[in-house]
């Protein structure tokens, strides 16, 4: 991680045969997906790897196995979210133990907490960690947004090497992004995948996209064609995201449809199981073939 | 409106002496700046105009001044937003004897609707009006966002000729943008103005941008950038953009501080008086003095 | 309004024929009705009254009819609840023309304000009042609740006279009654019929409750037996209350189930339209059976 | 926990004397005060007990501790909530083998869940706990509410022994107080200590307050009032109550004052450390000097 990381890289589901056991054998086919696909380096452990859903002897595993078959190809980054700083910092060692390149960190998740308490959490926690920290801002989930002011204060320690930006709010994103201009060597990711390649066009260093775990080289090329300026190329690829998200992502009325949708359609393209973490289910026959469905039409 | 419209229309300020009293050179003064700062349209009386807090009959005298002033050099729009149909039926009646080119729309913003609702809504309102609708999207003030699958039932209508878009939220904006893909007459227009750029280099057809009551020309300069693609063009001119969301929209910790900041800027630079309509008020001194500081800074 | 008012004032319904015409004579069997069942006192132009759906020449109509039919029995309070101050106005000096006791205000519901514009709202607006007024908390549509604190500042003008607050936060209520506890003069209503004995019991001054449109008798002996301190009259009669919140309030799944629910249960017992100003709708002949049941089953 | 259980049941504070260490003196001391002070139970590990911001094996030593300390003079509710169902169970296997007498789970809370399939989420953990379990709803963390059929339909497992409200919601406690009327073997236990008198004369069986780790005998002295219907001994004892809340938790404007007020008062008091665990901070010199006016002034 010498240098600043750029470009996709995706937010891998774990696979999962049921509550406690991992799809090892659907974990390789996946990582071995994306990585010919592309991508520039694996995020585990996220929201949409269901972090919160896992054990923690299950997330340790994850770790573990993903390290095994990844081998330092691209760089991985591990989610240590947590509600408890203690077993944040646990999991960082563990990270750090097999390799991993930084971690990534959403604010604590059940107290809401102000900017003050967000900003000691982390001047708290980073000192701790043995490892480079990206800031991860979830608000939907966390009920707190890191302010600007906030992301540029907790990134005064050096060891804060970017931010990934999931509230799909375009006038917060470019704010951060105008807070942080003078720091060159600090990535800024977009999460939601519909507004990764306009947010790259106005400077941001890349996405963190659930698709890429389906279709990597899909979102691999719309960065590129974003870095280049190649607005004709964004536009036309632009319109393949879009179906994604309007046909993989929006199956049923479930505030979970588009977790659901992912682990679906990775099922269905045979690279692994779809059985998804409780509180979630995955989907039944009849959603199944819509996923087969929008699959086929999208013609990648 | 026998073309589509494109660019920047700004969403004008309402300049006002006292709660019931227009002051109408500064509407003078303010409308000859826009106009000279080359923008492609007016829109009084939306969220920026503080129409809600405006008495009817203000209402009805700003319809009446912007339009003798404007003289039909550019499209003028007017909003209609109500809780009432019946109201927004009147106004849309004042709007068109006095010579308005089309009207926008919020949904109605004390009960929350269903998407159901809301449509019907539309449907029931749209036949009585006699000038073609923009829809207007601001959820963060009706507590309800036009669903896309919504914005397209409602627009089936042709006499919905367009779409604002006020929450900030890229992901939905993509999401209106794909499911109107078909609709090449149909203009959509993005209101917060940090993400203005971005969204028109992705298809969208301009902004409405309340800085672009205070320097017109920026938010001009900007779209023309966006819509060749000059993207180095584009970071350029988002950097002054971002500069004075940052510092003339940013003074005070009120969730009012847009709205105050659009107006003691154009008070001080002598464009019309700074009074705001109730429940808001106008800065003091020392908010005052930042803005002035902001403004000099922005070398503009 | 010489004493402090106490007991159950329905917030009653609007009876329309369609979106611009009052059902008069609804109104008048309605109001009828309510006398009959004992209500203290009756609120006009309250959410459940659908006023801000209504155009402003029909609320006028509707105060002016309910005077007419009222003659002063009991008092009457209208609820001048708008988003600008001058319409306010307005209608409070309608309603003192034809005899009003008191005027209802509920928080500007497009802007969100703080609580010191929240203050300053209303330290303009009651100046300009000739009849005593009610806050009215409603922070569900008008996304703000006064704090306690702004309650007793706002009081400090002793036309302000009492506080409904429908916020069903029964923290929040204790603490305003804790806050105004030196108030002896200061009326404090409940909304949610759901929680209104409990309040009477700790002290409250009585349930402004859509439900005594429909079963007046029920809410008022409910309030006698809590002022009282008849528990177990209190909980006998709550079985009747829940039922009615159970059964018509919940058909379907509609944000706006509640009223839907109140005017199609006085439609089914003959006392007035059921049309609903837009943006709602008037329940369908399956939902309206659920009701007819729901009436038979409360044996009342 | 043959019979319903009923009363006061202080969510006890978890006193530590850094982010990884019990406050093991101060706990026995905590213990020793609720017990002297009549309580009905005892309930660890929940909102006030920061349970989430404690590490794993921080929450397994204060189930022990708690264990060794009580000794089973009264009943040990435990909080398993965790946004892992594999880490809720482990949760619950270390209470059961400490002794405790139930389980107490909120809703996952990291994602947010709908109605089906939150139920689904308890009819997969319910029959892999060995202890009985009540659920407790705190919709303003977890981001979702249990609807009242929801509750129900948990509530078919008969291990499912009572429902505790944190929502402040008094129209919903009394929704599900309708849906539960049936189950008479069913506790309903209320969060917020404003509105406990209240509920407990509308049927509800007790208090999870947190000011009872302060003034236990206060909160056991308003339940018993309250039980026998002694609506004047409430009414004096519920202004105790609202002193507590007005004086004790609203010091600083902190989403966080309660947690903070009540650890420091307990302090002040000589009980235990007043450290909070991340992502929270104690009160320094300014508003201890406050809390311990409000101590005096409280005359307990």
């Amino acid at each position: 991680m010498k240098k600043t990381l750029c470009g996709i890289v995706p937010p891998l589901v774990t696979p999962l045969l049921d509550n406690n056991t991992l799809d090892v054998e659907g974990l390789e086919r996946l990582i071995e997906h994306v990585v010919a696909g592309g991508v520039h380096g694996i995020f585990i452990l996220g929201t949409t790897g269901e972090a919160q859903s896992l054990g923690f002897e299950l997330r340790v595993e994850m770790i573990k196995q993903t390290s095994r078959i990844l081998k330092k190809r691209i760089p991985l980054l591990v989610g240590i979210s947590d509600t408890s700083l203690a077993d944040s910092v646990r999991l960082s060692e563990i990270a750090a133990e097999y390799g991993a390149d930084a971690v990534v960190s959403a604010a604590p998740y059940y107290y809401a907490t102000g900017q003050e308490e967000l900003a000691e959490f982390y001047e708290e926690l980073i000192p701790q960690l043995n490892l480079p920290i990206y800031l991860y801002n979830m608000p939907s989930h966390t009920k707190v947004s890191f302010a600007p002011s906030t992301v540029k204060r907790i990134a005064e320690n050096e060891k804060v090497i970017g931010f990934k930006d999931s509230s799909a709010n375009g006038t917060y994103l470019q704010s951060v992004m105008h807070e942080m201009r003078d720091r060159k060597d600090f990535s800024i990711f977009v999460g939601p995948e519909e507004m990764m390649a306009e947010a790259v066009m106005m400077g941001a260093n890349g996405g963190v996209n659930g698709g890429a775990n389906i279709f990597p080289r899909l979102y691999v090329d719309l960065y590129n064609a974003a870095t280049v300026g190649d607005i004709a190329k964004v536009k036309e690829l632009q319109q393949k995201v879009m179906q994604v998200s309007a046909t993989i992502y929006s199956v049923g009325c479930y505030g979970s449809s588009y977790l659901k949708g992912v682990k679906c359609a990775l099922f269905v393209l045979g690279i692994c199981n779809d059985f998804l973490a409780s509180p979630f289910n995955r989907f039944g026959d009849e959603q199944r073939d819509k996923i087969k469905t929008a699959i086929i039409n999208l013609q990648l």
